[in-house]
């Protein structure tokens, strides 16, 4: 098979017309779709309904162009959309598409990706050994769906999990359970660091007996320098998406990553572009900027509250939150050196890189 | 003179401990202060009332110091903030001092610095002639102040003008006046337009037949490349500080600018690295990063709506104000290359600088 | 015919499953909806999704059941969404039915309900007299499909018209257009004041020589006391449901309305209470809260920045848009005296009531 | 002594020419100020710097006044001011002071103040036994200062106490302490808990056992129902204000409280209005609203997110904190029906009144 993958401009989150034009020219094939990964119009919080607007204008597109039911297509696809584009960031979506194609003739590994779903997380799984242990298994069998064979050939983990709202959490509390926070925004960060945990454990980045709900949110140095998660209240599994390489594949796309230390860590961001061939330069030429299909990054406002000795006033502000300040820094900054806005940006790294910074993921077409 | 500029953090506006010691240790003398420029906690919109708290706690602080009234402090010095420190930026303020000394034994040019302030401004005046107009003296009679004989050795030009509230719009109307506009915000906005025009006129970058009120908000080619304008509800006029350099200062440090021409204009930043002889890099070094004095930055979300082509959100957007987006993108990527979060980034460039785009300058010490 | 009016929940903009309940009961026949309003949770302003993320997940039930195509139901029901559900406020939206029956024995009155759609409106069209006279025309129109003989038996009338983002507005100005304004915000402000300017035309509150677009934002004694207009990205025409009372039809539900005079005119709500047989009370009990089947509120924040003599900071507020201010509080007031936090409350009420206030109307059951 | 009340706007944190105007018309002697409580322009959450802006605007007055020097003012007179005026509130501070004068001859219990300070809180102790027990202390220390010799007589217990920044509890934990929380608006809630259970321990409404750190945000069935706590950057220790009413004091003032049951809860306003010998009416008169001198409330965001069995939105909201939203209603319905937007509206109510509630004190002429 032959991994491609295809960004979308969105210019509102039930618009999805590019796809669909794409679709009617025969550029994407509905059924060779695995998985869809995007930003929305939303403030990426618990309620941003811009990702579940999405996600159900891309089933129903899908749905009309397959036969298939729009409930099938949903459980099919993941769908996974996280919400804010602050700053310079624009709306978009990557459309991962698996074509049949033999292997490459030379050997040389090819873009890979896998997806699976856990179980139905209740909110009292949120953030515990539960979402830990079931993201760790889901992870290892989307690694087997891409047919990568070495964690190291994995590159990039997408989850995206369960967030809950006031009401749900209250309702789950009365029947009994125990969430871990009865603050929404605050059960949707232990999420994210559950679901990292989880990719770590799966790729041997987090020993066993580390990857355990006490050292959430405790112990910052336990960590995935490929995970990106996500949460939102359109979704009530852990999707997941592997992304990496591997000789069972075929096509010329390429994915790197790196970890990035802090929040204006270029050298991270260049670093991933010189394994993908791009020329040194302060900002990727409008040429070269061709090459990129897509690049994830996840980043977080440091807890200590300063950024190279410098305070940062991220984590004291009430009026725009912590996540929605990083997002907007750190998107420019890789948009400035990448010469790309699509792209996609996610707040909350905790546990997903080191403490402070995040990581960066980058696919591109093979240079010449 | 010696023009001398020193930051300082900024932990609460109500905090102006770092300067009380430095003038405490001698490192600055109080009556040698000539202006003060800083980048304070609050929105940088109206209801930002931080910037008053600041010129406040600084004109008590150098009141005690000097024995001076509060008043007589804030009519000498030009007290001039901005809010907001979106994303990475650090809240600061830099200190301007001019001491006596000999002009350079060498002829070399240093920096040269001067302040003026223009007659009251009533919410009438505003985005009108008027305005551009005092403004434009006074850029000259600063000039002048400074020392600085060619208009083409001024780099930068700070002015701070007067916003006012809804209810003073109201009084101002009421009371016969007509305002340019009855929106406090876009007030704001057309006052800045007026100053840069102001400032474009002294300095010739404007034709006088082209710096005239009905090209505000309509002609963006019209614009001022070394101008930075800001309005605040603590001022009643334009105050006006000219930052460039003159063979009759002295000292070891320069200033240079350029303009951005949009928001991932990376090569405009590079420019005045390169005329200030920082090496070629896509981020300065720490060791070169302790040259830099100040750094200004001017900017705006592009009127069309796209950056590079691709569409942006920043003016959709009715929960975070454009100019805290804009501040919090570009303001991060110029950080990113400097290497320094406490950086003065103002958002709301219109006629300064390219139409979607803005300015930057820096001071720093000469290379060895 | 008969009208019914039954409000449910919304627990987010993708979840009607109390609508789909109601349907699989039998308790609403779907293809007796004639009109659907209600209140979602995005912000209400242009970046609001929320409202077209609901209409897409009515039109999919509703087609569904049906066998109509998601299309023609939209076609055939306005959906009528405002975002902004502050404070003590509660998501929900009001479903309008119309069943065949015979007209009261008695002769009485009953609640009667009509809806119409302008043609297509262009970005130039907003605020214009085009929207102006279109909107007069539909609402002529709305009232004849609702069987209502004359103007004093309209109670409310509500619009819901496009909004345009900042890539709508350039495009449509490159293409030669003029829109009367290039923020969309403030478009968005324009097309209420047209639309209720057209409201007041047709139904002759307004004199036809006062009708006209000059008026717009300039002359505030010229009001419709019955109209609601929103607007919204998710629609493209002017959307009318117009509600009253007529001999033609039956059943037992009533509608009344009140002006409102400033933000505090709680006898405006006991008005419409009282003409509806509410005992006198400071709050309605739980009893007589039973009655109410929906009620909807229009108020804006009062332009001259006071309210009975005091400033509120409403119109200075960069953090919060003024709508969202006024609506939590009005929404409040009236929540507070009618016991029911479920109800229709927009701010922006340009030109829909007195200057500074706004309207209500309320639908009940008959006093027994 | 006679106590007296006067209130003044306020429209801009540094603008206090009101209480300027005052102290020269000898309308207040500075001297005879006890305290000061009002309504600041702010976000009312951490990065807040409104309330230390007027508290430094108002030391600089009283002490150009006095000749106090300001540090001495702030030590004698508590300045306690709660940021956020949304919706129809306005801006203002009450002035207390208390002149030589005879007791009432007639023996009638008359309006007392007194306040107290406990020692500086370090952010480890807030949220702690300590800061529940020190509070305890001052408001003891407090009615003694105000002569008040029950607590029945005691109408409300206004705490304002320090909140801490990021980087204050980033190097309190690295000096060893361990603050409750890492997260600054947290901590702020834990802050307002203590010292709502200190209120209450002093007056005897909680019983010593079960006032008590583990109780903090646990039991909510402990509460003080004349507690209003609040919290914020510009204050080092607990300042206590007990407004009250006593024999040794004289005066034609009286002040009233009752419990808020929910933010619906009219009876609950109508009770104190009751008392003060208000005449019952859905809203107060102007003629009687002249004898209202300020107003105190504290109210909440239900946590198990409705109120009267319909959801609210306020703990799902990632754009305005849930306290601008409930202050913005509960503020607005309570300024409905005393007809005067210059209340004291403070959000966060944990443990001030019953859960999901608060509490409303009003001081009034006695009717004639």
């Amino acid at each position: 098979v032959r991994a491609d993958v295809l960004r979308f401009p969105l210019p509102d989150p039930g618009d999805v017309s590019s796809l669909r034009q794409a679709i009617a020219t025969g550029a994407v094939n509905p059924r060779e779709i695995v998985a869809v990964i995007g930003k929305t119009h939303g403030n990426g919080l618990v309620n941003d309904y811009t990702r579940g607007f999405l996600a159900q204008s891309l089933a129903l597109l899908i749905s009309a162009a397959t036969g298939e039911t729009p409930d099938a297509v949903r459980k099919r696809i993941p769908f996974i959309f996280s919400g804010g584009v602050e700053g310079v960031l624009s709306p978009h979506y990557s459309v991962f598409t698996a074509t049949p194609s033999p292997a490459n003739a030379s050997g040389e590994k090819a873009l890979a990706i896998g997806a699976a779903f856990t179980p139905e997380l209740k909110p009292e799984d949120i953030g515990r050994q539960r979402q830990i242990d079931l993201t760790a298994d889901a992870v290892i069998q989307a690694m087997r769906a891409a047919r990568i064979e070495s964690p190291s050939d994995v590159h990039f983990v997408q989850v995206k999990g369960p967030a809950f709202t006031q009401a749900d959490i209250v309702t789950a509390a009365m029947a009994g359970g125990k969430p871990a926070s009865d603050n929404p925004g605050k059960l949707m960060g232990l999420g994210r660091a559950a679901s990292a945990l989880g990719v770590g454990k799966a790729l041997g980045e987090i020993a066993a007996n580390h990857a355990i709900e006490s050292a959430i949110g405790k112990d910052f140095n336990v960590f995935s320098s490929v995970a990106s998660c996500s949460a939102g209240v359109e979704v009530r599994v852990n999707e997941i998406v592997v992304v990496g390489v591997s000789s069972k594949w075929s096509g010329s796309l390429a994915i790197e990553h790196a970890a990035m230390t802090d929040a204006l860590d270029t050298a991270g961001i260049r670093q991933v572009l010189s394994r993908l061939n791009f020329p040194e330069a302060v900002q990727v030429s409008t040429e070269q900027a061709s090459r990129i299909r897509t690049a994830f990054v996840k980043c977080e406002a440091s807890r200590h509250g300063t950024i190279r000795g410098k305070s940062h006033t991220m984590l004291n502000d009430g009026d725009i939150d912590q996540q929605r300040h990083i997002r907007a820094a750190v998107g420019a900054i890789v948009a400035s050196i990448i010469n790309d806005t699509a792209i996609f940006v996610s707040g909350g790294a905790e546990h997903q890189g080191p403490d402070g910074g995040g990581m960066i993921a980058i696919i591109a077409e093979r240079a010449a």
